[in-house]
């Protein structure tokens, strides 16, 4: 008998009508034979609730006590879901993070699983009853209670299924799949069939917002078959597994991109190794995340690295590096702003040479002034200015054969 | 170094800033040398929030999972209040029920504590911190989150007292201590400095509503120093504990009494045994509490036997017996409504016979009839018509000395 892991988020079980929903789609799953297993989010605001909460009392709550609290969310939706099963006349049991034997390690706030501990719910499972599991959440071995960090619902699926073998992996979400580019941006952008584990894992870092990164690369480690589908209707939605078996013509499969990015260059006045290191290692203990870095070295100019940030970092890295000068020794900080990042992204690329030359003869046939490149073996990235954002966007999904032909 | 336990119920814990003001009074105890633990229900309103969650899925939701339901409420406050601790810059760990080791019962909603494992709470009150531990809440021995029902947060004050081996435990609520009679109905009612376990159980049974019976049962069987104070104020409450060693001289210790009581009473065709275990089982099957039980048998009349059950539940105990009639063997069933119980405590009782005598001529003066009676070694309970409750109360409690000579 095949197991499944169905995961719903919070806008999916943000009401009493809503869980009942969830509950059905559930059952349907079980009538053909499956065992299946449920893990769910907090209901819609709790959890910015319970955030109210604790600043009330605290602007730097102890980390450990944050969990405590935020627990309870999805310890609220586990219960709900249960009850509904039992009102369509279903056998279900409940399971916080430390019931259903998720063992993580002891960091608060953004905890990673390391065992699961399946018994209880292969037990519940072997006796025909559904299991809910509360996602986010796990315990420590010192009987803590830890959560997961951003996407942490997903990742609690994603490690189930593999923990319990399962068929595969559902995320229910508020999209009904995975789309070749943003559709409120790119007029011909389309939901994909299917989608690589590598792909999706640049999709999701590049912000294309419905799998958290963690969950793919779980996902990935463990090739659990994952699936993105909406929540409100029957679509099949996109799957994402190691092998695409359609569309492998295609060498890029998608086209992200990403507004307000800041610049900051710094120059030094000599090659000085140890400058590079204390920069980055300045902004990480400030915790700005910083993405691309270029770094030029010539004898003609002084040395100087580029990186981005997102621009509502950017007045404290400002800050942060001025105040740290002296240390880092740098002689000269430029900044630009109204910056955007456009990301094409494929597997077919590493095979196929002259991707990262055709990119950037499509930009500059749409007059785009490249700032800054990075590229990986599936990803090539480009910062250009904001307000040409969208128009390369178009221009790159149009031309790398993503628009359907009725649209284009 | 002594341990002290102190509980806060639902309205002293109802908002960020009382729960930083409990934070702050839990500080004081600790600033005078003691190891404290801090017991604490859910916030205000939250259980009756929760409560109409489950409701709007099913009227009939799984007991388990209302006890996974209902324990968030207090795991929330935990974590609220040892984030007020830090705040006010001391160290504190929270603790859920299984967390503190209370083991219960598998009796979901209604579960008694059988052991605590102490460990994890000696440990963090050995590195001096506050312990704050979620009322009210515990696990079975399957890992299931229960529930202790009602009054359950005290019990688990009192249960933690006695497992820890406390100096005492405090119970903090929105009255003063424990009166010798409601002073909403009792002119001269006043605070007492202290009462035995007896004499409160009794007064808790009878609805004094300060303390749960449960509790009361606990901390006697354990010998805990109990204490009943305001959350509010630093007056030292009322002491609860095995001897009394003030007011030696007092036969009666309080006034309890309960409007809305109805009387039921069933005769039968014969004397035949079986019909009173019938009639009992039967409402106990529908979970109808009956408080005064009396059976009257002679050679003249037919049997029967009378009770007094709440006047809410009325209606529900009359259409189950008529239900159940031909199973139970009954010809008529009377009614009479309209009703009060009025009760006098304590355990200065026992050795003063003629005090039934007694109270029975102070209602006569007052011109009460007395529908029923009951006894017990420290209590002494009357049913008498509504509107003589209060009256009937005043008079007692004057001609018993518990007034005092100023207001008399």
């Amino acid at each position: 008998m095949t197991t499944i892991v169905m995961k719903f988020g919070g806008t999916s079980v943000a009401t009493p009508e809503k869980i009942l929903g969830v509950a059905k789609r559930a059952i349907r799953e079980k009538e053909q034979g499956k065992r299946v297993v449920i893990v769910v989010s907090a209901m819609g605001k709790t959890t910015d609730a319970l955030l109210g909460l604790a600043s009330d009392i605290s602007q730097e709550p102890p980390k450990r006590e944050m969990d405590m609290l935020l627990a309870t969310g999805e310890q609220v939706t586990i219960s709900l879901l249960a009850m509904a099963f039992k009102k369509l006349g279903h056998d279900a049991l409940s399971f916080t993070g430390w019931q259903a034997g998720i063992e993580t390690e002891s960091v608060p706030r953004n905890a990673r699983i390391e065992t699961i501990h399946t018994k209880r719910l292969e037990d519940a499972l072997d006796s025909g009853l559904f299991c809910v599991v509360a996602g986010f959440q796990g315990v420590d071995r010192s009987g803590n209670i830890t959560t997961l960090g951003r996407g942490g619902s997903d990742t609690t699926a994603v490690a189930l299924a593999a923990a319990l073998k399962a068929e595969k992996c559902e995320i229910y979400t508020d999209v009904d799949g995975v789309y070749t580019s943003d559709p409120r941006y790119v007029t011909g952008a389309r939901k994909l069939e299917q989608i690589s584990y590598d792909e999706m894992l640049e999709l999701a870092n590049l912000g294309a917002g419905v799998l958290h990164p963690r969950a793919v690369e779980f996902a990935k480690n463990n090739l659990v078959p994952l699936s993105v589908r909406a929540s409100y209707s029957d679509e099949p939605g996109t799957t994402i597994q190691e092998v695409i078996t359609v569309e492998k013509n295609l060498i890029v499969r998608g086209v992200a991109f990403e507004p307000d990015i800041a610049r900051i260059t710094v120059s030094y006045s000599k090659p000085f190794n140890g400058s590079l290191a204390n920069i980055f290692t300045t902004l990480a203990q400030h915790l700005i995340d910083v993405d691309i870095i270029v770094q030029s070295i010539s004898d003609e100019f002084p040395p100087s690295v580029s990186f981005s940030i997102k621009e509502d970092s950017l007045e404290e890295a400002k800050r942060v590096l001025s105040e740290a000068r002296g240390h880092i020794g740098f002689t000269a900080m430029d900044v630009e702003t109204g910056l955007a990042k456009v990301s094409i992204v494929g597997s077919g690329m590493v095979s196929n040479p002259g991707v990262a030359a055709r990119m950037f003869d499509i930009l500059r046939g749409q007059d785009v002034p490249v700032k800054m490149v990075s590229t990986s073996e599936i990803k090539i990235s480009v910062v250009v200015p904001s307000d040409t954002m969208k128009r390369s966007a178009n221009a790159l999904h149009d031309a790398y054969g993503l628009t359907p032909a009725t649209v284009q």
